[in-house]
């Protein structure tokens, strides 16, 4: 059992953080992160599995190979992407000044970065800017470093849940940034999550897998997989609660903490959607197979036709009727295939449901969060995906994104 | 060797057109179309690969396996699609009132709908304008029906070629509409290609499928595929021109001829794409194999960040990048990788180039018309998609398409 924790993001032993304006944004805008983590801690990560991947993403999978990590530097507001050679050096070059500050080999220092793709990142800036964050780290930094990894996020994203073991209490606390280029295939943008348990690092992947696979790969904003997607967890086994495989319920209650932070994070990413301004929920059921749901699901979800409907409000439930029939499912029979819109009814074996009426499709329509129900009618697996809308702020903010 | 015909569309001996108002739009806008055809004349066609194909999809697919049509009835402004068993009653029964109007079989009579989905066709209306619009009929009645199957298109589309074969000549003209919902996986929205050449069954589906993997299949606008996508090629045989696949010359000018045709309608479509300023060819070279330069190309052409970038005239082609990396190419080597926005070489060995400059950039941006030229560096394949950007008027065209 976990519940929500009563501060926004308490402190966690063992993680200290800082947040400092490098001059990467412009207009002196918070931009740099440093996140220490005390000695012993365990670490597991996913990373974006788009092959474009950027430097950080190829220095971080490196340096995790190597060493338990110490030190995590987050910029945003250049991504270090698509840039070649000169890219993986400039990842390496912060994470040496970082090394060199704090006394640790490079390997134990994680780089990750978020923003435009293509331009040189400042490394001169920041690795001045590493003595100040260094001395500046904090216990209680967790909301600070939450605002300064923002891109085009409007709002900060956390999320936090505390868990009794033995009478222990342990704390998992989360952040995150994305708002656009969502459609995670491994992981958000950039998402660290943190735990006061012990945890080892075979089980703490494990969870983060699991976590993971319900919640950033249930989303979707634009379908645009990033070049620079990360999540972390990190367990620094300060509380001195020790969550093993063989303790199914304290094993249970910790998994099940994390996915919920992680779908906190999740479904904020959603609601920040660049220019979203309805959450919508796909659940398809009655098919063959999870794969199969997740497909349906996915193509309902990235359809722009389906997501300017919602934008406008209108219950032009054709559209998602068009989705499902090009979603791929083989021989599907489409008089099996039902559909609802929250409680209201619209399709019944593949047709217009003959007491369906406008005016209960437009009450449901017009709601901010709008549930979207599929039975496919041919099996018994079921993938439920969160989505936003498309809006004409989605095109605007995407246009004057570098201006 | 063919050339644009003189004249827009010119009159074929064998086929009459008429189109009228029969109050399926509103404001009294012209959406019903009749279209004659000469007895013997040959007719092949292409439907969509939608799961939810539209009833008059299912009627002709059924009329076509029984008898050689002589009619081809085209409403706009409802798609009777997404309305199961009554659906499929709506388009028989308007096909059985041209059937009686014209003293032939209902079978006889092909029937294509386009307009919003889920909503009843008005059979009354459609039927009580059969008699005007069959005394109607008339040759020079291709632009009136160009017209007449526009939906959310802002211009009529047609398009046409002359070819001389033994010393005669030989039209081929075709009509098209599709702004909105397009990536065709078969053919457009709707087409209709028609030819005074006399070409037997076979060879004629032939024709049709070559020039539609060539045309239709390799536009997009938005990536939904439409429920009622047709394609329809007819040979009246009025010139006497025999095209057999035997006369390897003439069958290559007839098929050329019917592929530039329907190239220039696939392409008008892009152009007059749902709020399309900018024309966009993406093509991908130095693929394993055509399957996968196709899934490069379709994966940048369908990316909404790429397509908000052109809109702005933004040479922000970390975007393309992320798409190539997205597109599911299984051990891509991104150092292989180069890309060049018209002349301009922005990207090689898989980071940008040491000469390029934003401004260069710009400059093939600010274009109306931009190539994007991707090389994957692994094979000899390649493939070429045509799409456009995705503008605020796509958002709003489609928010208040139903209002």
């Amino acid at each position: 059992m976990s519940s929500p924790t009563d501060s926004a993001v308490p402190a966690i032993d063992g993680v200290r953080l800082a947040a400092t304006a490098a001059g990467i944004k412009a207009g002196g805008r918070s931009d740099l992160v440093l996140i220490e983590l005390a000695p012993g801690t365990q670490t597991a990560a996913v990373f974006t599995r788009n092959a474009f991947c950027a430097a950080p993403v190829v220095v971080a999978r490196e340096h995790l190979r190597h060493a338990a990590p110490r030190f995590l530097l987050i910029n945003s507001g250049n991504a270090n992407a698509g840039l070649g050679a000169p890219g993986i050096t400039a990842a390496r070059d912060c994470c040496a000044a970082v090394a060199k500050s704090a006394g640790c080999e490079p390997q134990h220092v994680l780089p990750f970065s978020t923003g435009v793709i293509g331009e040189p990142l400042p490394v001169q800036r920041m690795t001045a800017a590493i003595p100040a964050i260094s001395s500046a780290l904090r216990k209680d930094g967790w909301a600070d470093a939450a605002g300064a990894i923002m891109t085009t996020d409007t709002v900060s994203k956390s999320a936090s849940r505390t868990l009794v073991v033995d009478g222990r209490e342990v704390i998992v606390n989360g952040i995150a940034k994305g708002a656009g280029m969502i459609r995670p295939d491994m992981a958000t943008m950039l998402a660290f999550v943190g735990t006061d348990a012990a945890v080892d690092k075979a089980l703490l992947q494990q969870c983060l897998n699991e976590a993971v696979a319900q919640s950033f790969n249930c989303i979707t904003v634009d379908g645009d997989t990033s070049t620079n997607d990360a999540c972390v967890l990190f367990a620094t086994g300060a509380s001195g609660v020790v969550i093993v495989e063989g303790d199914s319920a304290a094993r249970e209650a910790f998994s099940t903490a994390v996915r919920e932070v992680c779908e906190d994070l999740a479904q904020a990413i959603v609601r920040d959607g660049e220019g979203a301004t309805k959450f919508i929920t796909v659940e398809v059921a009655g098919a063959a197979s999870e794969n199969e749901a997740r497909a349906v699901a996915f193509t309902i979800a990235h359809s722009p036709l389906v997501k300017t409907a919602f934008f406008a409000g209108d219950p032009n439930w054709g559209r998602i009727l068009a989705a499902i029939g090009r979603a791929g499912v083989d021989d599907l029979a489409i008089d099996k295939v039902t559909m609802h819109l929250g409680t209201v009814c619209i399709v019944s074996r593949g047709g217009r449901d003959a007491a369906y009426t406008e005016e209960q499709g437009q009450s449901v329509m017009s709601q901010q969060e709008i549930p979207v129900r599929v039975d496919l009618g041919r099996g018994r697996s079921s993938a439920t995906v969160w989505t936003c809308d498309l809006s004409y702020d989605y095109v605007k903010i995407n246009a004057e994104y570098r201006t």
